[in-house]
């Protein structure tokens, strides 16, 4: 251990040398090594922290003699002395890990001040008060972060002070009374600790080190390094470095500077800056800080050297920069550099012109975006500046936000809509007899539901913002209002919801349209370059379709057929097949669908000409489109209890829904997730997938007709079985073929299957003999994997598995690699082995998510599909996995 | 091919030879070589069927000449030639493939008959209208199977003869009746095939073997080896041999004999006999015939003969045999034998009694008895004479069959079985409320529900028969009957319902009782000498426990706790529980539960003394103990009705009654299978949990004071993620701990888990971690690895895809080895790589099926778990698995 270096002067080190170091410390020898002006000092390594856990304070002693030799080397270059009574050097102390932590002491300013040197220090600085008062902050700082006591207790006696000379601001205290809460302080620490504050500067500096070493240990730090699987032997650097005042005169003054515009990216420097002050004011808030010009106006040439600084910065580490600057009479010195923080936009633009800068290449430009940034700037987005306060959160169930009157019924919605004012619909929960109002309104905002109920999967297959299973608020539909604690929302009061955070608000709050801008967009052809992974959209509509082009999609990899079902001008026709007692009724009414169903594939078709659109058929399970069973059921007791009551009702209207309830009854289940849908309708209701199916071929033989390319692929969901999909697929042969024959043209057939539950992924290799495609549907597989029903997980349970930490993240949204990934392994290597060119995708809402695509370009898939919104995201995603793999 | 010999004289064959002769060939020949009298006769191999489906008739002509010589060595030992006038021979041909198979040529007799022969025929039998008979019926029956012409215009032909004779039986059809008959179907045939009937026997022959050859291939035989797997090229064999006659005098006659008694498996012989007829007289029942003591009667020496044959075959086989014969002058003739059907007690004595005679050896033995032959004798059965045509039939929820008075509510069968009268209940659903009604009951019969609805597994958990999801019977409550159709069931009527086969029957029938006879105890013995997997049994109750070690189960491998909730004196305290709104509320409803848990716990634990019992902690979603949501909204919806009509209501119970409804509300799920239960609930409310392991621990710590060898194994359920076991393996360890302190006992304290979830059989190497044993409950892993609610499955498309043979078989029933099997193959393997020493059981109702059973064996389970009365069925199981494998 003797032999290990654990002192490095910032000379010493390098950017490299971040675990080591600390980031801090790492990127403060980094600008002393290219010559840039850093107050000098020097960093005592993470390994040291770890050597103090086993050696405790036999090893720190040992250590202070290199720590006092580094200290002599800083003397040496400020030309000044620690603890000496004359010109005395103070230290700043502070610790810095290679991951920033909470919990950890963080800094202690001013060291090295005790009776004598203060007297010294106010000599040098000349103003004893300033000399005094960072006495009393060193003395506080110090009692507080390294002794332990209550901050409090110091509050208590500065207050105490002021109360008797009835001042109200600290600057007010004078000398003398600086000097006597010095002395109470003192007297606080003897106090409570039952040793007189150390005066020796090396003791002092001893003790902080001290307490850097053993805050790596303290619970919180802990806890947090549990949580964030941060190895705790890592370990935090302490740096100790010459202090510099911000705050000697007219010619000092301190700021913070981005090299870049941080909200737009623009290449400009942007920051703030207040003269004669110290960082620490800037925080307390007292002066309002200038902007970065005013430094330029004050000393243009340190304002000069500043923008050489930034520039050499940002050169050097190839990336735009936050940093951190003290001047003290007339010379910059930098306290701090790193990478800034920045906004989607920004960090778009950055890593565009960074390249056409020649600073970096395109794949660290395409490293530099993170995707799950650019999402934001693909919906609507509430301007920072205007958002007020939630009034109620919900489940964020469709991304973007939106503003309008309160509507409390679909045809008032379309009424008011139609009346040209935006419209927020506002429902217990949404049923398909309210999609007309959905159309109409600008968002959507239910009391109950989950992520896949049915306002939230309506919303998100249109692209409008949702919220939905927002408990905290109660709706009286009678009264048309709903109320929050004491707040009362009526119908025609504006409300904002933000679909993305969960958030409603009152009143309407400013929106940022999304923006495609062209630095985006070259951007995403880089990663086109170098991605492997096809990115497809999931789209219903031909809008959807349209717009996911735009987006770059490669087709659709999902188009779901059922919100054509649920359309207001079809729902009675679906309702007579549903209510059909024989299957000749049943095909009546299917016969009336068909041309409904050729036109939606007709318009999606042509939508994508040239593209591939997997066509999936009919999965909901059929009661999803009958009225609701408590809704029928009330009605009818209530009939009842009028007929009871001697009063004349409508009887037929009675029977009528009787009837229905009956209906309803029968078809209702006891886990509909689990029930009679996807491929089952097909096999039990043969007549409704051949109408679909008819449609599909139909449709495309007019495209063909008319010279538009169209490729349909026929996806059958919920296959559990080789059995369930061979008996489909020679249904979907046969009838192709009809339609070929009728209309004298070929159609290629394309049958694949959506691989959802578990069983297919565990014989894949059968299921592979019938398949010419797998698109994994992972959020029913993520439900059944798990045993999870998604709507009752995330009402009930999953917030407290994500909470206690059970689950690392909601596996609806992130891939669960464990389980989930481990039967898509299955699937994808049991598939291939029966045939080896089987195209493999992803059509769950994972195929949005960065860390899923990354493991979908892991296990070998051939394309990923998302909704439109986030096919830009998975583009980049895509190449980022390519990158990084 | 010239060189394969493709026909076999019987005596040049045997037993073993069953895939080239054909069953029926291979036994004839057996029965020849060892010297038995049976008609001489010759076999074309089931290769030779083979070859002409390549050859065709050009093959078959080839072939003539051998069967041509065969026929002439038979001709030899019978004296009588083939196709001469003078004496004739006559032929019957008949299929006999390896395996049964329906659609298959069958039979035909008399072959050889023509206009000169039968003259010949009439003269040896000295009857010739028999002889005339005989032809007419050779005309007909080659007509139908071998020329296809339907059978009905013979029947008309037949028919007119008799009308315009104006008799009504065949039998007084005279010889020139006859004759013209004959003239008449010959006709028919020329008119029918544009050509004559086959005169030349010879031809007749051929034509007979080709139609043998070519039914093989007829469509229904197709579709059925397709259905049960059966290769294409098996092929069947055809069996010619001289006609006896049975009917030639009075010391001729036929019967069927088996070498013991089918149904009690007694060593005797038994069977029927007809004088004077032959086999087809007895299939036509216009004779009656008489028992086989009769043909002692007649005809003793025959008689003895026929023991002496009997006593050889069975030897012989090593098995009871089923015989057929005919006795043509004097003369004993063997037609068949076979190994006989018998009755499960039958199966259980014959194979036990075989081994006391020396004739088989235990292994054999245990081969002999089908495990789900004898599930049927540990539940009361309905008597077969007394069993009547079922009104209606549900799904068989619980084995076993009840009679009783109809009873429509809990508190009225509580009443009625309370003076002494069985009462069968009956309702639309079950619910936590009826509770003393089924325990008050025979049994039970719902209308609604699946086999995992709330009556189902209550009564299979109190081993009750139950009939549930009986939609033919219309209830009504009110008026307390039920009717199907015309026949209408009231309050206090006698009724049956056998719970094996869902049948519900009016009126009292006679029931059998379960024995564990003598035989089936020894039998068991075996078992257990020779099994390797231990068996266990399902029990919640200390009858069940008994009951299950009287059965031989080696410890309780699950005993679930929820049905203790639902005792009807703690539903209150259940719900109080529920109701509670903070964590100190439920905290004191549970420690009302306290003391009752552990009584629970110490019963159970007592009854399996010295035997491991696996306890699972509370597993339904706790919406399942509160009333019924539409009952409470019906109930409200009327209140509120009356009040708005300005009746006084009881304004205190509309507000509880909606206060209940808000609670059902929140806590009611889309997907309870999926939703918020099993470990989900301990890990949200820790507290039920906590209070369930204290019972446990403390009714073992008193136990233990009492010198009683408690061992209790804590198993949680449903879990999916290493993390939530390791979360309540912690808690489990810690409660323990507290109750051994606090009692200064020292219990080993076995923590493990239900594998139910397909993620934890992913990642079961993580979960082995925490775990000390498996337990695949197999029910819920079928759901999830299907994506199938077994309740919704059931009802509404499960027969689908049984009769459409897209699953072979219920896989709730039978364990599907390609899914689920894999799961457990994988959980097995990675469970073990973790852990070599994990115990591993099942424990869903898999565990008591014998096919599932030989799999658990395969994959190398430790032990099986079902319910008590399957306990022998598992232990017969085990042994074969272990013999086969």
């Amino acid at each position: 251990m003797e032999a290990r270096k654990f002192v490095f002067l910032f000379e010493e080190g390098r950017a490299q040398d971040r675990e080591l170091l600390g980031g801090k410390g790492a990127n403060l020898a980094e600008m002393t090594r290219i010559g840039l002006p850093v107050p000098p000092g020097f960093t005592i390594t993470t390994e040291a922290c770890i050597a103090y856990a086993e050696g405790g304070d036999e090893f720190l002693r040992g250590l202070m003699g290199d720590v006092m030799r580094a200290l002599h080397s800083v003397e040496e270059r400020v030309g000044k002395a620690f603890g000496r009574a004359e010109n005395p050097l103070l230290v700043s102390v502070r610790s810095g890990a290679a991951v920033s932590m909470p919990g950890m002491m963080d800094t202690i300013l001013n060291l090295g001040l005790n009776d004598e040197t203060v007297e010294g220090f106010a000599v040098a600085t000349g103003d004893r008060r300033f000399a005094l008062d960072c006495y009393r902050r060193f003395i506080q700082m110090f009692g507080d972060v390294v002794l332990k006591i209550d901050h409090a207790k110091f509050e208590e006696i500065l207050e105490s002070h002021k109360v008797r000379r009835s001042i109200e601001h600290d600057v007010e205290l004078d000398e003398e009374a600086l000097w006597q809460v010095v002395g109470d302080y003192k007297e606080l620490v003897e106090r409570e600790t039952g040793a007189v504050f150390p005066s020796d500067p090396s003791e002092q500096l001893f003790l902080a080190i001290r307490a850097v070493f053993r805050s790596w240990d303290n619970p919180r730090a802990k806890i947090y390094r549990q949580i964030h699987k941060i190895p705790d032997d890592l370990g935090t650097a302490v740096n100790v470095q010459a202090m510099v005042f911000g705050n000697m005169g007219a010619d000092s003054g301190t700021g913070v500077v981005f090299t870049r515009n941080p909200s737009t990216g623009e290449r400009e420097i942007y920051g703030e800056y207040l003269p004669k002050a110290q960082g620490e004011d800037v925080v307390a808030g007292i002066r309002t800080p200038q902007p970065i010009g005013k430094l330029a106006e004050d000393m243009p040439e340190v304002y000069e050297e500043l923008l050489r600084v930034c520039h050499t910065l940002e050169e050097h580490y190839g990336d735009m920069q936050d940093i951190e600057f003290t001047v003290e009479g007339g010379r910059l010195y930098l306290l701090q550099t790193r990478t800034g923080k920045r906004s989607a936009a920004a960090a778009v633009k950055i890593a565009h012109d960074l390249v056409a800068e020649g600073v970096i290449d395109r794949r660290e430009a395409l490293l530099r975006v993170e995707p799950e940034q650019v999402a934001r700037l693909l919906h609507r987005t509430v301007d920072p500046s205007s958002r007020t306060d939630a009034i109620a959160r919900g489940l964020p169930a469709s991304p973007g936000a939106a503003c309008g009157v309160a509507v409390f019924d679909a045809d008032r919605a379309e009424e008011i809509a139609a009346d040209g004012r935006k419209v927020i619909l506002i429902r217990p929960e949404t049923t398909p007899d309210d999609i007309h109002g959905i159309v109409a309104s600008e968002g959507v905002l239910t009391s109950r539901g989950g992520m896949t109920c049915h306002a939230a999967i309506v919303a998100r297959g249109m692209g409008k913002p949702c919220v939905v299973g927002c408990r905290e608020i109660t709706i009286d539909l009678e009264g048309r209002s709903f109320s929050v604690g004491d707040t009362v929302v009526r119908e025609g009061d504006l409300i904002s919801i933000d679909g993305s955070s969960g958030e409603v608000m009152l009143g309407e709050v400013r929106l940022i349209d999304p923006q495609l801008t062209q630095e985006f967009k070259v951007l995403l052809e880089w990663a086109d370059e170098i991605r492997r992974l096809g990115v497809r959209a999931n789209a219903d509509t031909p809008e959807d379709a349209r717009k996911s082009r735009q987006f770059g999609a490669e087709g659709i990899g999902l188009c779901r057929t059922e919100h054509m079902f649920m359309a207001p001008d079809r729902v009675p026709v679906v309702q007579e097949m549903i209510m059909a007692e024989t299957e000749e009724e049943r095909r009546a009414a299917l016969d009336k669908l068909l041309p409904l169903q050729r036109g939606d594939f007709e318009a999606i078709l042509e939508a994508m000409q040239g593209l591939p659109v997997t066509i999936r058929l009919l999965d909901p399970p059929l009661h999803e489109f009958l009225p609701n069973l408590e809704e029928l059921l009330v009605d009818i007791t209530r009939m009842k209890a009028a007929q009871e009551a001697g009063q004349t009702i409508d009887r037929e209207l009675l029977a009528e829904k009787e009837d229905l309830l009956r209906k309803v009854r029968a078809l209702v289940e006891f886990n509909p997730m689990l029930g009679h849908r996807g491929c089952r309708l097909g096999i039990v209701f043969p007549e409704i997938y051949e109408m679909q199916v008819r449609a599909i071929y139909q449709a495309t033989a007019d495209l063909l007709e008319r010279g538009v390319d169209a490729r349909p692929e026929v996806m059958i969901p919920l296959v559990g079985h080789a059995a369930e999909l061979k008996i489909l697929k020679d249904m979907v042969e046969r009838v192709a073929r009809e339609v070929m024959e009728e209309r004298g043209v070929e159609i290629p057939c394309v049958v694949g299957t959506m691989i959802e539950i578990p069983r297919a992924c565990l014989t894949a290799d059968e299921v592979a003999e019938e398949a010419e495609f797998f698109s994994f549907g992972t959020n029913d597989l993520t439900q059944t994997t798990f045993g999870f029903s998604r709507d009752d997980a995330e009402a009930k349970f999953l917030h407290h598995y994500l909470h206690q930490k059970i689950l690392e993240e909601n596996p609806f949204a992130v891939l669960d690699r464990d389980g989930v990934g481990e039967l898509l392994r299955i699937a994808v290597e049991k598939g291939r082995r029966t045939r080896p060119d089987l195209k493999v995708g992803i059509c769950g809402e994972h195929g949005g998510d960065p860390s899923s695509i990354a493991f979908c370009h892991q296990i070998g898939l051939d394309y990923v599909s998302c909704s439109p919104y986030r096919v830009p995201v998975a583009r980049l995603a895509a190449a980022r996995a390519a990158l990084e793999s």
